[in-house]
């Protein structure tokens, strides 16, 4: 019942406001330095997390704890939820039926691929681990990053091209194949801590559970969402639109959360089946979109998330010549692994080498799994622990750097070859 | 370290973000329902509060305990210091220098008369509890709320009045005042704690320190903040001017904390001094303003705090005959208080009774005082125990119902009579 707002010394509310200034700040001087060497902000919000978390090292301790308190680590799973929930914002269900078989291939190939491959890597040089860890390590490298290609190819102003539809078409498939994989794994490993193993039957079960589970959101979330904004429509006050696009976000999260799914899976099925028609309404036009409404949330509380996946990685960690090699062979193989999308990229006038490269940088999903990882144990061994945690953020950092990079000068290389894409047959 | 985001059933996530649904709908609900019938949305918000809140009464118990959960607290805490800084962001520096003497007078008489009102009622009814309880009841009848007065104005198109710049701005001083009382309060609580008594010095000490801070606030920070937002405008990368406000609205509310205020004394000092100016750039225009961009934050945590308010409201303190009789004095002297504003509003062409009226709206401020007083306590006893709390609640619910019916009333008897105010030298 206490609620000292500020008049004690030892304020909680204090030391919250000050590691938030502290991060957003840390956050926004990292984003600025990322972008100024033309690197994606998440980068530089990512390292600035890394460089806080780390300056205990120097004998700065002050901010150190802050990594594991309680509330800000809620700050940063709100953040991961309307993170989640703002990509899937970004796309249409139609859209994601339009892009079809091609994006459906490359998406599956570039799931597949480096989930063998990363399995493999565990399995190689983590030998004393159980095969879950190499089953999760494995899918960690599977979800590609929608933002940061999202971002290089709008830079370079080709965000209508074909490879760019069979990218971002792609990125969006794998990231639904990857929170499947998650939810098998989770599982596999519920049923090991409870002496069981899973039968065949078992995995399809949990295979269909997910699957269903975002069908069934998107099939009756999209009869539901338009009346549920219609009716919320006429209520009057301020802000009723954002705060019903929340709740609905956050009803989904829950209702995922509770039938063993992530929270942000249902984030993600409920941006996704938002659409601006069922909110818009000729009559009463809203003066902000809904995305609009949505950005100064997700400024103020993903960076939070970010620096704090930052500060969780150990540099002390860099010094050990284990976790630099499962970086690097790691990298490798996220890289390589989804070279395998060229192969679904079929099509004239698709540069398949620059469909693969699209495809290889990772980033928000890859570290969520990384830290659901961090708190799942099986039999008593942590699925991921400190060393190979921050391989996983290294990897997600490596392929981040190197994507923009090696897509500019592919696409600068062939740009004349590429034939724009035909507006008039978008349908939208 | 555990970050489960969801995996587990036990998920922290998901309660907080059921939690949040919940208390979503319910503020959004409340707030229509309330504007509806003609009322504030606050009002229902905290009505919605009440009802979620003592639903356990009718055995739905499951709610009940997220009145006292750490993390949607931590949300309400937030709640509250974006609220003070978008109502500081209302109004610039300047514009409380230019409303001048009449409006310090009528502050000076709105905050003497209610607190000595209220001190003297607590003496009355509440015999046995310190004189410390005394003061503190008085002090949470001392700030008008802004939002609500303004409201009404506006809907009676009246903000450009003589009585809307005197009410306006005698709002804003009171608030200061208010909260200048509420720091000297506490210390004498911290001095009595530690077994000494505050001399005459200590008090004044206490006085000029809150008014130095806000001052010293306003005038160092007026001075940085342009050169603030000058530099930080060169940074690159998305959300960057909510950032830096955020960061300088959580720094002044830190500081404001360290030195013994309550935060939220500096998030509404960081709003008064930040102004247009210094962040638009004729060169560069931004594309929202700082008011336009902290809306939706505001959207989403502010009603987390109303509705955790009304949650602390037991109803069945509403069957006890001492909190009725104490709400019911403390509503009188409220109201009646307040009028002794009417004194200080001379001048030609102003209704003085319709200042009195527009000076009764409690809100939020007195919901933070009394929250405050939840938490401290002196030599065992708590300032604000559950009763007074009720009873506090239910004289803000009051004054904020009577406003709006006393003021329509008033203004549409004698509107015909007011001259309107003179744009010209109104310097905006």
């Amino acid at each position: 019942m206490s609620l000292p707002f500020g008049v004690e010394h030892a304020d909680p509310a204090a030391l919250v406001l000050i590691a938030l200034a502290v991060i957003l700040a840390g956050a926004k001087l990292g984003g600025h330095i990322a972008e100024r060497a033309g690197q994606p902000a998440v980068l530089g919000e990512l390292a600035a997390g890394v460089v806080l978390g780390n300056l205990y090292h120097l004998g700065l301790g002050w901010f150190h704890p802050l990594a594991s308190n309680g509330n800000l680590d809620m700050l940063a799973r709100l953040g991961a939820v309307i993170l989640l929930f703002e990509v899937g914002l970004e796309s249409t269900v139609r859209e994601m039926l339009v892009v079809g078989t091609r994006s459906f291939v490359v998406a599956v190939l570039g799931v597949a691929a480096p989930w063998a491959l990363g399995w493999w890597v565990g399995a190689l040089l983590l030998p004393n681990h159980s095969v879950y860890v190499h089953a999760f390590l494995g899918a960690t490298l599977t979800a590609t990053s929608v933002g940061i290609t999202a971002r290089v190819l709008s830079d370079l102003g080709l965000t209508r091209s074909n490879e760019a539809r069979i990218i971002l078409g792609a990125a969006v498939i794998d990231d639904v194949l990857g929170l499947v994989i998650l939810a098998v794994i989770t599982s596999f490993v519920t049923a090991a801590n409870a002496g069981t193993t899973m039968s065949v039957g078992g995995v399809v079960f949990e295979c269909v559970k997910a699957t269903a589970f975002l069908a069934g959101a998107i099939i009756i979330g999209s009869k539901l969402s338009p009346r549920l904004f219609a009716a919320t429509a006429k209520l009057r006050g301020r802000g009723v639109l954002l705060a019903t696009a929340l709740v609905f976000c956050f009803v989904l999260s829950a209702l995922a959360s509770a039938i063993g799914l992530a929270a942000i899976v249902g984030a993600y099925a409920a941006g996704l089946l938002l659409e601006e028609q069922h909110y818009r309404d000729d009559a009463k036009p809203v003066e902000h979109s809904l995305q609009e409404l949505i950005r100064p949330i997700s400024s103020f509380l993903v960076p939070v998330f970010f620096v704090l996946m930052g500060m969780r990685v150990d540099l002390a960690a860099l010094l050990r010549t284990d976790v630099l090699v499962l970086a690097a062979v790691l990298t490798a193989a996220a890289i390589i692994g989804k070279q395998a999308c060229a192969l679904g990229a079929w099509g004239p006038g698709v540069d398949r080498i620059s469909v693969g490269f699209g495809m290889i940088p990772r980033g928000e999903v890859g570290l969520i799994f990384a830290n659901i990882g961090l708190a799942l144990s099986i039999h008593g061994e942590r699925l991921i622990d400190d060393g190979i945690y921050s391989a996983v953020v290294i990897t997600v950092m490596a392929t981040t750097l190197l994507t923009p990079l090696a897509l500019k000068w592919r696409l600068g290389t062939v740009r004349s070859a590429i034939p724009a894409f035909e507006p008039a047959s978008a349908g939208d």
